[in-house]
Protein backbone atom coordinates (compact mmCIF):
# COMPACT_ATOMS: atom_id res chain seq x y z
CA UNK A 1 0.00 0.00 0.00
CA UNK A 2 1.14 3.34 -1.26
CA UNK A 3 0.99 5.56 2.23
CA UNK A 4 0.01 8.79 -0.39
CA UNK A 5 -2.89 6.79 -2.06
CA UNK A 6 -4.54 7.18 1.82
CA UNK A 7 -4.55 10.83 1.12
CA UNK A 8 -6.51 10.41 -1.42
CA UNK A 9 -10.63 10.53 -1.27
CA UNK A 10 -12.46 8.65 -3.44
CA UNK A 11 -15.92 10.10 -4.40
CA UNK A 12 -18.57 7.82 -6.61
CA UNK A 13 -20.45 9.24 -9.15
CA UNK A 14 -18.61 12.66 -9.85
CA UNK A 15 -18.73 14.08 -12.39
CA UNK A 16 -21.42 12.48 -13.46
CA UNK A 17 -23.02 8.69 -12.54
CA UNK A 18 -20.31 5.58 -12.79
CA UNK A 19 -17.06 7.72 -12.38
CA UNK A 20 -15.06 7.44 -9.03
CA UNK A 21 -13.55 10.99 -9.28
CA UNK A 22 -9.98 10.79 -7.01
CA UNK A 23 -10.11 14.08 -4.90
CA UNK A 24 -6.65 15.47 -3.98
CA UNK A 25 -8.59 18.25 -1.82
CA UNK A 26 -8.32 15.93 1.15
CA UNK A 27 -4.31 15.60 0.06
CA UNK A 28 -3.96 19.38 0.24
CA UNK A 29 -6.02 19.70 3.20
CA UNK A 30 -3.24 17.22 5.02
CA UNK A 31 0.23 19.22 4.87
CA UNK A 32 1.37 15.93 5.44
CA UNK A 33 0.09 14.03 2.35
CA UNK A 34 0.89 17.50 0.08
CA UNK A 35 4.39 18.05 1.49
CA UNK A 36 4.80 13.70 0.65
CA UNK A 37 2.99 14.32 -2.99
CA UNK A 38 5.44 16.90 -3.73
CA UNK A 39 8.83 15.14 -2.09
CA UNK A 40 7.98 11.82 -3.75
CA UNK A 41 7.35 13.88 -7.34
CA UNK A 42 10.45 15.82 -6.71
CA UNK A 43 12.37 12.07 -6.44
CA UNK A 44 11.28 11.74 -10.05
CA UNK A 45 13.66 14.72 -11.31
CA UNK A 46 16.52 13.90 -9.22
CA UNK A 47 18.87 12.87 -11.98
CA UNK A 48 17.09 14.83 -14.86
CA UNK A 49 18.40 18.54 -15.87
CA UNK A 50 16.38 20.85 -17.41
CA UNK A 51 15.32 24.21 -17.43
CA UNK A 52 11.51 24.94 -17.21
CA UNK A 53 8.24 23.12 -15.35
CA UNK A 54 5.06 23.65 -17.30
CA UNK A 55 1.83 22.51 -15.31
CA UNK A 56 -1.61 23.93 -16.77
CA UNK A 57 -4.21 25.55 -15.48
CA UNK A 58 -5.43 24.51 -13.00
CA UNK A 59 -4.48 21.77 -10.46
CA UNK A 60 -1.16 21.31 -12.48
CA UNK A 61 -0.53 24.87 -10.89
CA UNK A 62 -0.85 23.22 -7.27
CA UNK A 63 2.29 20.59 -8.24
CA UNK A 64 4.18 22.62 -10.47
CA UNK A 65 4.30 25.80 -8.75
CA UNK A 66 5.91 24.61 -5.24
CA UNK A 67 8.29 21.93 -7.16
CA UNK A 68 9.57 25.10 -9.81
CA UNK A 69 10.48 26.92 -6.60
CA UNK A 70 11.90 24.11 -5.22
CA UNK A 71 13.92 23.15 -7.51
CA UNK A 72 14.90 26.90 -8.71
CA UNK A 73 13.51 26.22 -12.24
CA UNK A 74 11.34 28.42 -14.58
CA UNK A 75 7.41 27.86 -13.83
CA UNK A 76 5.71 28.16 -17.40
CA UNK A 77 1.48 28.12 -17.44
CA UNK A 78 -0.45 26.36 -19.68
CA UNK A 79 -3.70 27.98 -19.48
CA UNK A 80 -7.08 28.13 -20.81
CA UNK A 81 -8.12 29.91 -23.95
CA UNK A 82 -8.33 33.29 -23.66
CA UNK A 83 -6.07 33.94 -20.12
CA UNK A 84 -2.51 34.77 -21.35
CA UNK A 85 -2.22 38.33 -22.14
CA UNK A 86 0.86 37.67 -25.35
CA UNK A 87 0.76 36.26 -28.28
CA UNK A 88 0.19 32.46 -27.60
CA UNK A 89 -0.14 29.23 -29.41
CA UNK A 90 -3.02 27.18 -28.98
CA UNK A 91 -4.12 23.10 -28.91
CA UNK A 92 -7.51 21.98 -29.36
CA UNK A 93 -7.96 18.60 -28.05
CA UNK A 94 -11.16 16.38 -27.55
CA UNK A 95 -12.96 15.39 -24.63
CA UNK A 96 -15.67 12.74 -23.22
CA UNK A 97 -17.92 15.28 -24.72
CA UNK A 98 -16.78 18.46 -26.82
CA UNK A 99 -13.63 20.00 -26.78
CA UNK A 100 -10.82 22.41 -24.99
CA UNK A 101 -8.51 24.87 -25.80
CA UNK A 102 -5.11 25.68 -24.12
CA UNK A 103 -2.27 28.15 -24.78
CA UNK A 104 1.11 28.82 -23.87
CA UNK A 105 2.85 32.27 -24.45
CA UNK A 106 5.24 32.04 -27.73
CA UNK A 107 8.09 33.68 -25.80
CA UNK A 108 7.59 31.37 -22.81
CA UNK A 109 10.20 28.70 -24.17
CA UNK A 110 13.08 29.42 -26.62
CA UNK A 111 14.41 26.38 -28.63
CA UNK A 112 16.21 24.08 -27.24
CA UNK A 113 15.16 24.15 -23.66
CA UNK A 114 14.70 21.23 -21.97
CA UNK A 115 10.92 21.12 -20.23
CA UNK A 116 9.35 19.11 -17.50
CA UNK A 117 5.65 18.53 -17.39
CA UNK A 118 3.70 18.35 -14.23
CA UNK A 119 -0.11 17.43 -13.73
CA UNK A 120 -2.03 15.85 -11.12
CA UNK A 121 -3.47 12.87 -12.89
CA UNK A 122 -3.21 11.22 -16.34
CA UNK A 123 -6.41 9.64 -17.77
CA UNK A 124 -6.50 9.68 -21.48
CA UNK A 125 -3.84 11.50 -21.81
CA UNK A 126 -5.83 14.13 -24.44
CA UNK A 127 -4.77 17.09 -21.86
CA UNK A 128 -1.02 15.91 -21.35
CA UNK A 129 -1.00 14.91 -24.98
CA UNK A 130 -1.99 19.14 -25.74
CA UNK A 131 0.81 20.32 -23.59
CA UNK A 132 3.31 18.44 -25.21
CA UNK A 133 2.42 19.32 -28.46
CA UNK A 134 2.80 23.12 -26.86
CA UNK A 135 6.07 22.54 -25.38
CA UNK A 136 7.36 20.74 -29.12
CA UNK A 137 5.74 23.81 -31.69
CA UNK A 138 7.97 26.19 -29.31
CA UNK A 139 11.19 23.64 -29.83
CA UNK A 140 11.38 22.70 -26.04
CA UNK A 141 12.61 19.13 -25.42
CA UNK A 142 10.49 17.00 -23.06
CA UNK A 143 12.85 15.70 -20.23
CA UNK A 144 10.11 13.89 -18.61
CA UNK A 145 6.32 13.68 -17.56
CA UNK A 146 5.39 13.91 -14.18
CA UNK A 147 1.92 13.29 -12.40
CA UNK A 148 0.97 12.32 -8.81
CA UNK A 149 -2.09 10.05 -10.06
CA UNK A 150 -2.49 7.19 -12.97
CA UNK A 151 -5.74 5.99 -14.23
CA UNK A 152 -3.92 2.87 -15.94
CA UNK A 153 -6.98 1.40 -17.36
CA UNK A 154 -7.60 5.07 -19.31
CA UNK A 155 -3.94 3.78 -21.45
CA UNK A 156 -2.56 7.49 -21.08
CA UNK A 157 0.68 6.23 -21.63
CA UNK A 158 0.04 4.34 -25.01
CA UNK A 159 -1.06 8.31 -26.34
CA UNK A 160 2.57 9.48 -24.81
CA UNK A 161 4.86 6.23 -25.50
CA UNK A 162 7.69 8.75 -26.61
CA UNK A 163 8.23 10.24 -23.51
CA UNK A 164 9.26 9.45 -19.99
CA UNK A 165 6.49 8.86 -17.74
CA UNK A 166 6.52 8.27 -14.28
CA UNK A 167 3.32 8.58 -11.32
CA UNK A 168 3.31 8.32 -8.08
CA UNK A 169 0.16 6.35 -7.22
CA UNK A 170 -2.25 4.26 -9.45
CA UNK A 171 -5.97 3.55 -9.02
CA UNK A 172 -8.20 0.92 -10.70
CA UNK A 173 -10.86 1.71 -12.50
CA UNK A 174 -12.13 5.26 -14.65
CA UNK B 1 11.75 51.12 -6.97
CA UNK B 2 10.80 47.40 -5.66
CA UNK B 3 13.37 45.45 -7.26
CA UNK B 4 9.90 42.55 -7.84
CA UNK B 5 8.33 44.89 -10.44
CA UNK B 6 10.73 44.86 -12.83
CA UNK B 7 9.86 41.00 -13.39
CA UNK B 8 6.57 41.76 -13.86
CA UNK B 9 5.36 43.23 -17.20
CA UNK B 10 2.99 45.31 -18.88
CA UNK B 11 0.62 44.22 -21.40
CA UNK B 12 -1.61 47.38 -22.71
CA UNK B 13 -4.91 47.04 -23.84
CA UNK B 14 -5.39 43.46 -22.54
CA UNK B 15 -8.02 42.35 -21.48
CA UNK B 16 -9.55 44.91 -23.59
CA UNK B 17 -8.27 48.78 -24.62
CA UNK B 18 -7.58 51.34 -22.04
CA UNK B 19 -6.43 48.62 -19.48
CA UNK B 20 -2.65 47.90 -18.51
CA UNK B 21 -2.39 44.16 -17.98
CA UNK B 22 0.28 43.55 -14.99
CA UNK B 23 1.20 40.05 -16.30
CA UNK B 24 2.69 37.73 -13.68
CA UNK B 25 3.76 35.05 -16.19
CA UNK B 26 7.58 37.17 -16.94
CA UNK B 27 7.91 36.85 -13.00
CA UNK B 28 7.15 32.52 -13.26
CA UNK B 29 9.50 32.62 -15.89
CA UNK B 30 12.61 34.02 -13.88
CA UNK B 31 13.10 31.30 -10.83
CA UNK B 32 14.83 34.63 -9.19
CA UNK B 33 11.65 36.11 -9.28
CA UNK B 34 9.15 34.17 -8.58
CA UNK B 35 11.54 33.01 -5.65
CA UNK B 36 11.58 36.76 -4.58
CA UNK B 37 7.18 37.27 -4.34
CA UNK B 38 7.30 34.11 -2.30
CA UNK B 39 9.63 34.85 -0.68
CA UNK B 40 8.41 38.38 0.58
CA UNK B 41 4.51 37.03 0.33
CA UNK B 42 5.68 34.63 3.29
CA UNK B 43 8.11 37.40 5.26
CA UNK B 44 3.74 38.41 5.42
CA UNK B 45 3.26 35.52 7.67
CA UNK B 46 6.62 35.49 9.86
CA UNK B 47 3.92 36.77 13.35
CA UNK B 48 0.44 34.97 12.15
CA UNK B 49 -0.78 32.17 13.85
CA UNK B 50 -2.82 29.81 11.37
CA UNK B 51 -3.63 26.79 10.12
CA UNK B 52 -4.72 27.08 6.52
CA UNK B 53 -4.23 28.65 3.20
CA UNK B 54 -7.26 29.28 0.40
CA UNK B 55 -6.17 29.78 -2.73
CA UNK B 56 -8.39 30.82 -5.13
CA UNK B 57 -8.61 29.25 -8.77
CA UNK B 58 -6.10 29.57 -10.38
CA UNK B 59 -3.31 32.79 -9.89
CA UNK B 60 -4.05 32.29 -6.65
CA UNK B 61 -3.15 28.45 -6.40
CA UNK B 62 0.95 29.41 -8.20
CA UNK B 63 1.10 31.54 -5.14
CA UNK B 64 -1.00 29.88 -2.16
CA UNK B 65 0.32 26.47 -2.73
CA UNK B 66 3.96 26.78 -2.34
CA UNK B 67 3.69 28.87 0.64
CA UNK B 68 1.03 26.43 1.77
CA UNK B 69 3.91 23.77 1.34
CA UNK B 70 7.10 25.64 2.59
CA UNK B 71 5.16 26.53 5.84
CA UNK B 72 3.22 23.10 6.04
CA UNK B 73 0.05 24.61 6.33
CA UNK B 74 -3.30 23.05 5.34
CA UNK B 75 -4.04 24.41 1.66
CA UNK B 76 -7.46 24.76 0.65
CA UNK B 77 -8.66 25.47 -2.98
CA UNK B 78 -11.84 27.69 -3.84
CA UNK B 79 -12.81 26.39 -7.58
CA UNK B 80 -15.10 27.61 -9.98
CA UNK B 81 -18.31 26.44 -10.05
CA UNK B 82 -18.62 22.55 -11.06
CA UNK B 83 -15.13 21.73 -10.18
CA UNK B 84 -15.02 20.11 -6.87
CA UNK B 85 -16.50 16.99 -6.21
CA UNK B 86 -18.04 17.12 -2.86
CA UNK B 87 -20.34 19.17 -0.82
CA UNK B 88 -19.70 23.14 -1.53
CA UNK B 89 -21.08 26.38 -0.46
CA UNK B 90 -20.78 28.59 -3.45
CA UNK B 91 -20.42 32.41 -3.49
CA UNK B 92 -21.76 34.52 -6.68
CA UNK B 93 -20.68 38.02 -7.34
CA UNK B 94 -20.27 40.90 -9.93
CA UNK B 95 -17.77 41.26 -12.60
CA UNK B 96 -17.57 44.17 -14.53
CA UNK B 97 -19.51 42.17 -17.18
CA UNK B 98 -21.62 39.72 -15.52
CA UNK B 99 -21.16 37.27 -12.62
CA UNK B 100 -18.93 34.43 -11.44
CA UNK B 101 -19.51 31.71 -9.10
CA UNK B 102 -16.68 30.38 -6.57
CA UNK B 103 -17.13 27.27 -4.23
CA UNK B 104 -15.00 25.98 -1.56
CA UNK B 105 -15.73 22.23 0.05
CA UNK B 106 -18.11 22.14 3.29
CA UNK B 107 -15.49 20.26 5.05
CA UNK B 108 -12.34 21.91 4.08
CA UNK B 109 -12.55 24.77 7.34
CA UNK B 110 -13.45 24.04 10.58
CA UNK B 111 -15.13 26.32 12.77
CA UNK B 112 -12.28 28.36 14.66
CA UNK B 113 -9.75 27.75 12.10
CA UNK B 114 -7.68 30.27 11.18
CA UNK B 115 -7.14 31.24 7.73
CA UNK B 116 -4.79 33.42 5.30
CA UNK B 117 -6.06 34.03 2.12
CA UNK B 118 -3.21 34.39 -0.58
CA UNK B 119 -4.27 35.81 -4.16
CA UNK B 120 -1.62 36.93 -6.76
CA UNK B 121 -3.93 40.50 -7.40
CA UNK B 122 -6.16 42.75 -5.25
CA UNK B 123 -8.02 44.52 -7.89
CA UNK B 124 -11.95 45.53 -6.94
CA UNK B 125 -12.07 43.25 -4.37
CA UNK B 126 -14.98 40.91 -5.60
CA UNK B 127 -13.33 37.89 -5.59
CA UNK B 128 -11.23 38.48 -2.39
CA UNK B 129 -14.76 39.80 -0.69
CA UNK B 130 -16.57 36.36 -2.04
CA UNK B 131 -13.69 34.08 -0.73
CA UNK B 132 -13.76 35.99 2.50
CA UNK B 133 -17.49 35.15 2.49
CA UNK B 134 -17.05 31.52 1.95
CA UNK B 135 -14.52 31.35 4.55
CA UNK B 136 -16.79 32.91 7.56
CA UNK B 137 -19.88 31.05 6.28
CA UNK B 138 -17.60 27.87 7.21
CA UNK B 139 -16.49 29.21 10.40
CA UNK B 140 -13.06 30.14 9.76
CA UNK B 141 -11.04 33.33 11.38
CA UNK B 142 -9.34 35.47 8.39
CA UNK B 143 -5.87 36.28 10.18
CA UNK B 144 -4.59 38.01 6.75
CA UNK B 145 -5.33 38.42 3.19
CA UNK B 146 -1.57 38.95 1.35
CA UNK B 147 -1.46 39.06 -2.72
CA UNK B 148 1.07 39.55 -4.84
CA UNK B 149 -0.33 43.35 -6.26
CA UNK B 150 -2.48 45.84 -5.48
CA UNK B 151 -4.41 48.50 -7.61
CA UNK B 152 -4.99 50.93 -5.87
CA UNK B 153 -6.99 52.97 -7.67
CA UNK B 154 -9.72 50.36 -8.14
CA UNK B 155 -9.98 50.71 -4.48
CA UNK B 156 -10.15 47.00 -2.97
CA UNK B 157 -9.28 47.58 0.36
CA UNK B 158 -12.37 49.79 0.91
CA UNK B 159 -14.38 46.75 0.13
CA UNK B 160 -12.00 44.66 2.71
CA UNK B 161 -11.30 47.56 5.52
CA UNK B 162 -12.36 45.22 8.12
CA UNK B 163 -9.62 42.51 7.36
CA UNK B 164 -5.55 42.88 7.76
CA UNK B 165 -4.43 43.26 4.03
CA UNK B 166 -0.88 42.91 2.92
CA UNK B 167 0.33 43.33 -0.55
CA UNK B 168 4.48 43.25 -2.27
CA UNK B 169 3.88 45.59 -4.88
CA UNK B 170 1.39 48.48 -6.14
CA UNK B 171 0.76 50.01 -9.58
CA UNK B 172 -0.49 53.04 -10.62
CA UNK B 173 -3.65 52.55 -13.60
CA UNK B 174 -6.91 50.14 -13.55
Amino acid sequence: MNDLKSYIRDIPDFPQKGIIFRDITSLLQDAKGFGLAIQKMEAMLENIEFDIIVGAESRGFIFGAPIAYNLKKSFVPVRKKGKLPCETMEETYQLEYGQATLEIHKDAIAKGQKVVIIDDLIATGGTLEAIVKLVERLGGKIEKICCLIELPELNGREKLKDYPIETAVSFEGK
